[in-house]
C-alpha cells in the first residue's frame, strides 16, 4: 500500500513555488500540509491561495512541531540550509534540500553526521540529473551502451549574467554556477574527482572583475577511475541558455544538444534557420524539477537511499573550492589538499 | 478589466478530461462550474474530486439552465455533437466543441445557421493548428517568409490502428483521420479546397478491408488560390506518431520535423541512433491543447471570432466527404460536387 | 583478370564531359579511345588536350567502325538516342546511354528489340539511383529493415526554371524533369506502376504556361505490389536543389534530406543558421555519375545485366505520358492504357 | 596572365601520393615536372605512370637544380624536412612543407631565418584550416558575426591509435596529433597561445603508456588575447573519426559537427538511425588537401603571403612542448618559458 506523505516546505521563492506547485499538481499521492516562508507577501497570499496550499505561515517551527509532517522541502535561503536540515533531522523528519547545504566544509560535513545519526533521508537538489537530456546520457553510461568513460564534456553557459550585487555574495563563478557542473560531471563519470584545475577570466563585464569575480571559465578534471573531465562556462552566452553533455567511452560516445522550441526549419535565399534555443533556466529543467521530486518521494515509499546524496553536497562543495583555488594559485589541486 | 468566463463541460471522457484538467491548471481566469457526462461512474467521480471538479452531474440541463455559465466546452461523443451545440446556442451559451461538429453536411449547415442567428461564439477544436510546430509554420507563412504558398506537403500516420468495431462505425479513414489533414491543409494554404483527388488501399490489415475502410491513403488538393496540396496517411507507422508539415512558397520553404523525446545521440561501433518518437497522440499535442482554449477565452475576453471556425468544420466535413467519394469512383471531385 | 574495355564517347556536352572526366580519372580499368561530337568548337579541343582525350572527332563512324572499342557511351542530344543506340548494338558494342531513350513508345521498343536481338547490354542513365543517398535508402529497402514499402515519398525541385525556349521543346514537366522521379519511386518501390494521376498548374512563370507547359505538379502512383506514391515538383526552389526521397514500410520508415555544403550552425541573437543547400545538379549528383559508370563496367566485367535497363527507360516514358494525359484529361490513368 | 608554376615534389608516401594527385588533377595552372622519392618501388613507378607524372627519380637534386622548377612541395619524413626547406630556400625555390617543419624550436627557428633571408615564400601544410567546416567557422568569426572570440572549443579524436613503433618516435600525443588541434585553436582565435596546462593518462591500451606516451588529453589555453581554449583528445574513438570544432564569442557561436556519409535517417521500433561518421582522416580531409594547395599557388600567383606560415609551424611546436611540459610537471606552462 501506498504511504500518504505529509510535507511541509520551507520557502516559497522562485525555486519554493516550483516545487510546492509540483507537488500540488504532479505529486498525487503527496499532501502538502503547509508551507513557511520568513516574510509573506500579499503577492505570496494570493498566490497561495489560488493554486491551492491550504496553510501559509511565517513560523517555521509549525512544520518542524507538526506531528502529522514526515518530509520538510527546503526551498529558502542558502546561509538557512544547513541549520534547517539539523532541526529537521533532530525532530526525525525526511529532508529534500535545494543545493548547496552550504559553503563551508565543516559546516557541511557536521550536518550530514546529524543527519546520519538521526536516520532521517536526505536528497539534495541536483535537479540537472533529472532533465531529460542528461538523465538520457547517464542512462546510457549506466548500461554500458558506450563502455567505461573516458572524457566528460560539459559546456554551460548562462544566458546573462547576474546582477553585480548577487555576484559580490555568490562565493564566485565555480561554488555559484559551476556547482551544477561538478555535480553532472561527477554523476556521468560514476567517479569522485581527484584534482581540478581551472582557468578563467573577465571577458564579459569588466564590473565582475572588480566584484572580485571571473565571468568565463573552464576546468580540467581528473577523476579517481582515470577518466578526465572538460568544463567551459560563461555567464553570457546572448543567444539563450547553452546546456550540453557528452560522455566519451571505451565503446562510443553519448551526447546531447542543446533543446530547441520546435522543430521547424525555414529555407530561404539566405539561408536555414531554426528558432533560437531556450532563454532561461526554468524553460529548460522545469520538468526537471517534478521528476527530482517524484524520485525523491519514491525512494520514502520504497525506503531507498534517495540521490543526489548529502555526500554529493559536500563532494560539489570540495570541488568548487578546489577549483577556486586552483585559479587563484594557478596550478591543479587535488581534492585531498581541501578535504581534510 | 478582465472577466471571469464561469464554464460547463459536457463529456468527462479521454478529451473531456484534458479539457477539464487545462482549465482547472493553466486557465487561472476561468471559472469551472459544473462537468456533465452521461454516465457518471466511480472512477470518474474520484478523478474528478482529486482534480477539483466541484459539481459533476449526468444532467446536461443543469449546465444549460445554469444563468452564470458562460461557456459551453462539448467533448461528449460525435453524434451529440449538432445538437449539443444548438441547445447551448439557443440559451445564449458560447461553445467550444470538439471536431467534428458533425458528419452531415445539412445537419452542420442547420446547426451553424442557428449558432449563428443566436449571436454566439463557437469554435471547433483542431487542435493541431495549435501545435508548437504547426503553429510556428503558420506563423512563418503568414509573416511572408516562405512568399506565396504553392505547395502544402503533409505527413500524418498513426502508430497503430484502432479497433475493428470502431473503424466500422468511424465513417472512413477520410473523414475519421485525415480530418485533421484537411484542416491543417486549409490553415496553412490559407484558402479553400477545390478539389481532391483520393487513392488508398488496405496494405496493413485485410480485416481493415472487410470493414469496408483503406488503412493507407493518399489525397492531391487543388486550392482556390492555386496551390497544390499532398497528404499520406497510415493507420499505422510502427516507429511512433508520424506528423510532419511543410509549405512551400515563392520565397522560400518552411517544414516541421517530428518531435523528439530528448536531443541525446548515442554513437557506437554500429550507428548513430537516437530515441524514438512519440507514440501517442497525447504526448505529441497535449500541450496544443490547453493552448487552443487559451485562445479560445482569449478571443472571449476581446470579443473577437475564434478561430479556426464553424465554417471550418463544415469545410473539413466537405473535403473528408469529397475524398471518399473520390476515393470510390477514382476521379478527382470538385467540393462543388459535394457542397449542393 | 581484368579485361580492359576500350571506349567511344558520342557527345562533349555538358553531360558528356562529366562521363568523359569520370572515364579518365575514376574508372582506371577501362581506356578512353575515341570522343565524337557533332559539332567540335576550339573550346571543345583545348578541353580534351587538357583532360588527356587522345582523339577527338566529328564523325561517329570511327567508334562505330573501330574495331578496338568494345563500348559505347551516348551523351548526345535525346533526338540522336535511339537511333545510336541501333548503330551501336548492329555492330555489337555494349551501350551506355543517357536518358531517355526517346520520348515516343514505339521508337523505344524498336530500339529495344534491336539491342535485345543483338545481344549487347543497355544501361540507360538514371544516374540518381546511384546518388549516396537513394542508394542508401533503397539499400534499406532491399535488406528488409522497413519491411514491405507502403508508401513513396519524393520531393523534386529544381532552383530556376530552364528558358522558355527550351521548355517549348522539352516534352513537358512530367517527361523532362518529373522523368528522375519516376524512375527513382519504381527503383524504390521495387514494382512497376500501375495507375498514375496528375495535377499541376502554373505558379512561377505566366510564360511557362503561354509555351504549353506546367511548372509545379504533383502526382499520385499506384504500384502493381498495392504501394502508393507522392511526388511534388517546382521548377523554381529559390533556396536551392531540394531533392528528398522517403520510403514508408510495414516495419519502418527511411528518408533521406537534403545535402548540405559543411556542418556549421551559427547561434546569434536571432536564431540558429546553417547554410543553404546546393544550388544545382551538378554540386548534388557529381559522385553518383562516377559510381554509375563504375556500376556499369563492373556489370560488363562480370557478364551482368546492367541497371537502370532499357525497359526501365520505356517505363519511365510510359508513366511519363500517362502523367501528362492524365494532367489533360484530370483523372487518373492506367499504364495499360498508353502501352497499347 | 596566369603564371605557370613548375613544380617538384619530394616524398611520395601517403601524404606525398595526394599532393602529387591533387596538382595532376585540381590545379590546371601548375606544371608537376619531377617527383623524388628516397626509395622508389615499383608500385611506386606504376603508379606514376598510371595517374601521369613524367618524371620519378630517386635524386632529389634533380628537382633541387632544375631551374625551371618553381616550387617545392615537400612531403618526406619530419626528419627531412628542416634540411630540405633549407636548401629549396637557398636555391630561391618557393616551398610547400608538410607539418612539422621539425621538433626541435633552435632548428626552426634556423631554417625560418634562412628561408626569410632568401626571401621565397613558404606554407606549412596544416590543411584542416581548409577544411569545408573548420573553414567556414573561420569566415564567420572573421566576419564578426559571433563578436570576440571567448572560448575555443576543439575534439579531435583519431579512429584507433597508430602501431606502438610509430608512438615510440612520434614525439608524444602532444606533438603528433595535438599539433593540429594547436594550430586550429590558434586559427580561429586569432591569437597567439600565452599559456599552456595538458592532463592526460592511458586509458587505451597500457603499451602506449610503456612506450612513455599518453592516448587520452585534455588541454586549456589561454590566449594573448584573453581568450580560453579547450581541447580534448583520444587515439581510439571506436566510433570513427572525430573532428569538432566551436568558437564561442561576445555575440553568438558557431560550431561544425562532424561529417555524415549521407543523409539518410532510419526510423524503426528500435529507434531512429544514421550512418556512421568517416572513419579515417583521409575520408574526413580528402578535400582539404586540394584547397590547401590551391590557397598555395594563389598567394604565389598574386605575390602574397601564404598562409598558415612558416611561424605557424614555430608557434605550434612551442604549444606542443609546452603541453607536454604541463602534462610532465602538472602546472600551467607560459610558451615564455619554452620560446628562450
Amino acid at each position: 500500500m501506498v504511504k500518504k506523505f505529509v510535507v511541509g516546505v520551507i520557502g516559497a521563492g522562485r525555486i519554493g513555488k516550483i516545487h510546492i506547485e509540483n507537488l500540488l499538481r504532479k505529486l498525487p499521492d503527496v499532501d502538502l500540509k503547509i508551507v513557511a516562508d520568513i516574510k509573506i507577501t500579499n503577492d505570496m497570499t494570493q498566490w497561495a491561495t489560488e493554486i491551492g496550499v491550504t496553510k501559509l505561515t511565517s513560523n517555521v517551527n509549525e512544520i518542524f512541531l507538526d506531528p502529522d509532517i514526515d518530509v520538510v522541502v527546503i526551498a529558502s535561503s542558502t546561509n538557512t540550509h544547513a541549520e534547517l536540515i539539523k532541526e529537521a533531522a533532530l525532530v526525525k523528519k525526511h529532508i529534500f534540500c535545494e543545493k548547496p547545504i552550504d559553503t563551508d566544509i565543516k559546516r557541511i560535513k557536521n550536518t550530514l553526521a546529524i543527519v546520519k545519526k538521526e536516520g532521517v533521508k536526505l536528497m539534495v537538489g541536483f535537479n540537472r540529473r533529472f532533465d531529460h537530456n542528461f538523465k538520457r546520457i547517464h542512462d546510457a553510461v549506466v548500461s554500458g551502451q558506450i563502455g567505461i568513460p573516458q572524457i566528460i564534456k560539459i559546456t554551460s553557459r548562462d544566458p546573462s549574467p547576474p546582477p553585480i550585487e548577487y555576484i559580490k555574495v555568490s562565493g564566485g563563478i565555480f561554488i555559484d554556477m559551476t556547482i551544477h557542473d561538478w555535480d553532472m560531471a561527477r554523476f556521468q563519470a560514476g567517479s569522485e574527482v581527484e584534482e581540478v584545475y581551472a582557468a578563467g577570466g573577465v571577458l564579459i563585464d569588466p564590473e565582475i572583475g572588480k566584484a572580485g569575480d571571473i565571468d568565463t571559465a573552464v576546468a580540467v578534471l581528473k577523476f579517481k577511475n582515470g577518466a578526465l573531465g572538460i568544463i567551459d562556462n560563461s555567464r553570457q552566452a546572448v543567444y539563450g541558455y547553452d546546456q550540453r553533455v557528452e560522455v566519451f567511452g571505451s565503446k562510443g560516445c553519448v551526447l546531447a544538444d542543446n533543446d530547441t522550441p520546435n522543430t521547424v526549419r525555414i529555407y530561404t535565399t539566405e539561408n536555414i534557420s531554426t528558432d533560437k534555443i531556450p532563454h532561461f533556466f526554468l524553460e529548460r529543467y522545469m520538468d526537471s524539477y517534478a521528476v527530482e521530486l517524484q524520485s525523491f518521494f519514491n525512494c520514502l515509499q520504497n525506503n531507498e537511499e534517495p540521490s543526489p546524496t548529502g555526500d554529493d553536497g559536500l563532494q560539489n562543495v570540495l570541488v568548487a573550492i578546489a577549483a577556486k583555488k586552483s585559479y587563484q594559485e594557478r596550478r591543479p589541486i587535488k581534492i585531498s589538499e581541501i578535504d581534510i
